[in-house]
């Protein structure tokens, strides 16, 4: 088959991350290498930017400025929710074509892999040569086949970061301390709150996820046999918990609820569920100091924290994706897999059906049986992604001084 | 006059800060050098551990754990909220009497130094030979006579960095994005959010600040208009905002508010407020996405994220505090003043009355005349408390590629 020359087009679809650009950067940096390459262009606002033509030329975009925003978080090129249809896929090719674009990198979740397979098919069947790369992103860590998604390491040290702020400030000031994390159907992100517990006394000392029924009942007893045992009780609880009927629990009790071209509603941006659960622990437990923190957009885009394994991952996904579609001719989804546990990683291409419109949840094996908290299993899963040199805590070691008057009546 | 030889008695009190334990570390290890000192104790949960004698031995600690817990978030001699009366002082002086305390040094807040005045009183009144020494510590930055507080810079570079992160996430996908930052009367840590502001187009767009009355009318014209001029609102908003009557909007939203032993009314901790806020702009402005997140808890401690420069003068703090007490046999709360602007510090100790119980609240220049900004002088002012090597966001800079299609209808 003959190689294709022509132009590049790289666009960011979906939620930001942390390392998003790592991706942008490896894409252009390695495509403008390419002899087939005749310019690498970049789409404004995911793929609403090739409907409407508003496409930047970062064949001009200076290396140095290219590596300053592969550290900067959130997608350089802007992002969007659409969801194209037919029409909207039309529009594509007319652009695509009277440009001369032949390959086309999108960086995204599944929804973004989904519009990634629906232009691949309609490419085939229009008969337009393109080849199209969808290259992962998420913070949830819910596409198939990857062991794990580019940005959820991040979001993860964030999490695990601010629960080791939360298990201290808790064991300073005792009470019950909630962190409600983002996770709509996986509950990845929030399972990760696990790797801030270091004490065997600390928290997170019960996690809620998304993969198993909520129930009120349950949650006040876990909470009240915690409380009792340690004086304080840190809780990370998914804003995607569900009841027994699956039901979600935040979008019942909030009003406000909007939803996206996707069909899926908007869960993060508000404190709804934590002041819930909050009020429903302090209406029926004995508890002085009951507190809800909701981590919303902070865990996407966090500047500063980051995990330095997930960066040169998603880095090196842009390289390896501009590989399969220009050296190997090949359209898919890139994927990361993990030969080695403690820690090494490997990358694929795989066909988009498989990865589009999917969404893959935490195992069984990585959930404890009570559904309250995670598997060890899990730990060693999480604790590579978050990068190396995590900050750590320490506590005194210095012995009692013995009482010398009556103790207090 | 003789110089006092006995135990040196530490604790720490109020909200914990990310860099409490640096000041821990500076008192302990410089007494622990001094030959005045018999021992060094320190008290678990503040004064309360005086009370109950809940005292430890830290003349025991290796300096290795102790240079560990510096760099610990959070108080590691646990703290309390407890105001102490008549009765309370006079056990705690029958502690340290019976112990032979002779140096007593409390970390905290202005409240933490209205527990230090009444002691020092007492032990005068009581003709018990004490030295006392106040120690400041405050996220809020709230404290009379000094520059800055230790612990504040460091909250301060957890919200520009949050700020960073919201700002970059909101310019991806647009809309209204608030933060709602700690802050019960003074504006410091909420006005911090300034510093995201990098390009002339980022937020925080608004700022909200407790210094101003807060009108919900004067908020929509605010938001509405920034959102017509950007396509995207920023807002950074103190939890403690009021309206014209001085009445704070959290609380009279909050129906599960808790009150301290000091007075103060619990703010922190539930989503109420930016719930609140959020609807109103949906009710009244044309907006589609609009979220609020609270930091809470996380702006307090969060691991991993620390002013460099407010670690180092948290621990100078504890050294010079000793050094007055020890030395220079002084009573009083050491202060942080600033001779030069950009930047260096000297330190001072004045009369407990002087911080007891006082609240510092940002001066006018600090304040735009439009009540919803800072002035480029708290720029200036509140830049290098934040530490060095703050990250940087970086935008793409390539042309436009022409249009070569009809505009689209």
């Amino acid at each position: 088959m003959d190689r294709l020359k022509g132009k590049v087009l790289i666009a960011q679809g979906g939620g930001p991350t942390a390392v998003i650009n790592q991706t942008l950067a490896g894409v252009v940096l390695e495509a403008r290498k390419n002899a087939l390459t005749t310019a690498v262009y970049g789409s404004l606002n995911g793929v609403r930017g090739i409907v409407e033509e508003n496409l930047l030329d970062l064949t001009w975009e200076t290396s140095h400025n290219l590596e300053r925003i592969a550290s900067t978080s959130s997608s350089a090129l802007l992002s969007t929710r659409d969801k194209p249809d037919q029409e909207y896929c039309s529009r594509i090719f007319d652009v695509m074509r009277k440009h001369d674009i032949r390959y086309f990198f999108y960086i995204g979740g599944n929804d973004s892999a989904d519009t990634v397979r629906i232009i691949e098919e309609q490419a085939r069947s229009t008969g337009y040569d393109l080849r199209t790369v969808h290259i992962p992103k998420t913070i949830d860590n819910d596409l198939p086949v990857n062991d794990h998604c580019p940005g959820f390491g991040s979001a993860a040290r964030f999490v695990t970061q601010a629960f080791m702020g939360l298990n201290l400030d808790s064991r300073a000031l005792p009470g019950v301390l909630m962190g409600i994390v983002m996770g709509r159907h996986s509950g990845f992100l929030t399972a990760s709150s696990i790797l801030a517990k270091k004490y065997s006394d600390e928290g997170p000392h019960l996690i809620y996820l998304p993969e198993r029924p909520f129930s009120l009942e349950s949650f006040l007893t876990d909470v009240g046999r915690v409380y009792g045992e340690h004086g304080r009780c840190v809780i990370a609880v998914a804003e995607g918990i569900k009841d027994a009927n699956g039901d979600s629990l935040l979008l019942r009790h909030n009003q406000n609820h909007e939803q996206d071209a996707h069909g899926n509603w908007q869960l993060s941006g508000t404190g709804i569920l934590g002041d819930f659960l909050a009020k429903t622990i302090r209406d029926n437990l004995h508890v002085n100091r009951v507190r809800a923190d909701t981590f919303g957009y902070l865990q996407r885009c966090f500047t500063g924290v980051i995990s330095d394994r997930d960066s040169q991952e998603a880095r090196e996904l842009g390289e390896i994706a501009v590989h399969y579609a220009m050296e190997e001719n090949r359209n898919g989804s890139v994927v990361i897999r993990r030969p080695v546990m403690d820690y090494s990683v490997s990358y694929d291409l795989v066909n988009l059906p498989d990865v589009a419109g999917k969404t893959r949840v935490m195992s069984d094996d990585f959930i404890n049986e009570q559904g309250n908290g995670v598997t060890d299993l899990f730990r060693a899963y999480c604790s590579p992604l978050v990068g190396t040199q995590l900050p750590e805590s320490f506590r005194l070691r210095a012995p009692s001084v013995p009482k010398i008057l009556e103790p207090q009546p």
